[in-house]
């Protein structure tokens, strides 16, 4: 069993045994590629970027970071790469390479399996493409093997795809607020029967761990930013970019932490209700300023009544909503950084003033 | 980070940090351990079984191996134990800890974080009393922990809390069997209704990866057993006894793969549908050859109308239901054993003949 301790570029110490058990085993399963790739906004946006910008892989050298079944590293070889390199960490490298054979492309893509990190190529490369976006972009960290891979792989006239990523947040409003908050109640009011219970049978007075249960069902229940696809009429106030990613350059330090200060004007015409926020994030394949894209594909992740993607929006909420009015002016801040007990996760704090826009108004009559 | 490797009696190799990051982190949420302290019929035979035989406890030492909230410590406490060892590999300890000292017996008892294997006592002790089981009884391999506790920390006279332990196999109808069949089928629809969209609109074909996507899904939706707690009408012939402990004796070796063969009859009246096997545990409190319980308690997580148990039963599905009939002899192989992927979970091998009682009868005139 392999046991490796590796050390992250802020010094974090990740075991790679423990990394795989929690992190890499889901992507073992053609069930959860199958999910990816019927993901229609994820394999246009890729499908385009590369078959509209073949001459970023004519001829070209290619390295695909975590390949998973392939697709990419195939596409990158109709459109005439030379060579693909396509590095896949788990079993799945075994379905990509017999994929890869089945659509006669073993002459030009070379699948490995391991991870990026350990691996070594016989030559640098023209272009990195990888899908490294997890929800609300950074969580999964995989990123952090990309930034590793061009650093290590990628020629310096090298392309990145995609070559750009933004996250974004807005102010919303969602039912889902209440619901989180009668959970909590409900789970609250179950507790106290609970302790009450267990002393009037059992002779144990449990209540001194009420606190520590108050604090860990407030982290679940209250606490734990939630998977949705908004509508976009929900989204009420204007999005504000929080993280803007240039790929040529980024390193792991501007990512693992940083904080945002932001506003959000709120947008929508009735009196509504501010029940939290919604995060997601786009990417685009611009090639690069020395050679850049024939045509500029975006994707993008953002609340949308049809192209809704596997990555949805991640949903911050409130412990209670706020009646907000148009006009009114949020002022926030976000600090987003990585989970200490596992550097996949993410935590963020959210800190949001309002200026409410007061108007007043009165009829006169002079007489 | 501790990345130790031990190896386990039959010479697997365990990653400590691995097995915490898939098994023990679990236990360290309240919610859980109150899920647990919440099961009625749990609760009610571990409180009897101590209670009931105060003479066990009364001036001894006791071993709680595994002691979560701390809840079995505190009781072995009440009991008249002169020194309880709770010992808890999660940080639950802290928990149990503080709910130790709120109930007056922090003179008595001593909360111990670690796993069982790698702390030390300053004695041996009277009572090892342990919750150790897991869904199927061995599922969590819990148990083997217990047996290197007995053989480390427990005198030659000493009493096991529970004593013994009894698994049980029946025949059942469910229409859990109908129903993971036509998830399979859709699961499967799906998947051409895929092949085709990724050949026709991304130039791919993926038909290479249908064999394997048939041996996951089958994996998933028809060959991983389920939680349920049947109704005791759904059980439709005569369960049978497949393991028995003696927890005072028995090895890792006698429990980390068996082969049993038994039967069943069929004993519902009418013509049922055999929809698969269900299985379950009881475990008794008998106390120790030498030193007999004053009262032997039994908790048994057969199926109940009213006794239901978190373990609840593990429900082994058939493809396809088969008709059978009152007096019908099912001829059984059962083979278990563990996961080589995760020790802590299991493989079970289920072979079933059916031997049809078939009545002739007609009527005849003699003229």
């Amino acid at each position: 069993m392999d046991s490796d301790l590796s050390s992250t570029s802020n010094g974090e110490i990740i075991d790679k045994a423990v990394d795989f058990a929690n992190y890499f085993c889901t992507y073992s399963f053609l069930y959860h590629q199958k999910e990816m790739l019927c993901d229609r906004v994820r394999m246009n946006a890729y499908y385009n970027a590369v078959f509209e910008n073949k001459h970023h892989f004519q001829g070209k050298t290619v390295l695909d970071v975590g390949t998973g079944s392939g697709i990419l590293a195939i596409w990158a070889g109709q459109a005439g790469a030379r060579k693909v390199y396509a590095v896949e960490a788990t079993t799945m490298a075994n379905h990509a390479r017999v994929l890869v054979n089945a659509n006669n492309l073993q002459d030009v893509i070379e699948v490995i399996q391991g991870s990026i990190e350990d691996i070594t190529l016989p030559e640098r490369v023209d272009v990195i493409i990888s899908e490294w976006m997890g929800h609300f972009l950074l969580r999964e960290s995989m990123f952090d093997s990309v930034i590793y891979a061009r650093d290590r792989w990628l020629k310096p006239t090298g392309v990145m795809y995609p070559s750009h990523a933004q996250m974004w947040c807005a102010p919303v409003r969602s039912d889902l607020c209440d619901e989180k908050s009668n959970d909590f109640e409900g789970t609250m009011a179950d507790w106290y029967h609970f302790i009450d219970d267990t002393k009037f049978n059992y002779g144990v007075d449990m209540s001194i761990l009420t606190n520590p249960f108050i604090k860990e069902t407030k982290k679940y229940c209250l606490q734990t930013s939630m998977w949705c696809n908004l509508h976009p009429d929900q989204v009420i106030g204007s999005p504000a970019m929080i993280l803007g990613i240039d790929c040529s350059t980024v390193t792991v330090a501007d990512i693992i932490k940083f904080t945002t200060v932001f506003s959000s004007i709120i947008i929508k015409e009735e009196d509504t209700r501010l029940c939290g926020f919604a995060g997601w994030f786009d990417v685009h394949f611009r090639g690069s300023r020395a050679d850049p894209a024939a045509k500029v594909i975006e994707l993008t992740t953002a609340p949308s009544e049809e192209n809704g993607t596997h990555w949805g929006q991640q949903l911050f909420l409130l412990d209670e909503a706020k009646s907000v009015s148009k006009g009114d002016e949020l002022s926030l801040t976000l600090t987003l950084e990585r989970s200490k007990e596992n550097h996949r996760l993410l935590e963020v704090h959210l800190a949001c003033g309002i200026v409410k826009k007061v108007a007043v108004g009165k009829k006169f009559y002079i007489e």
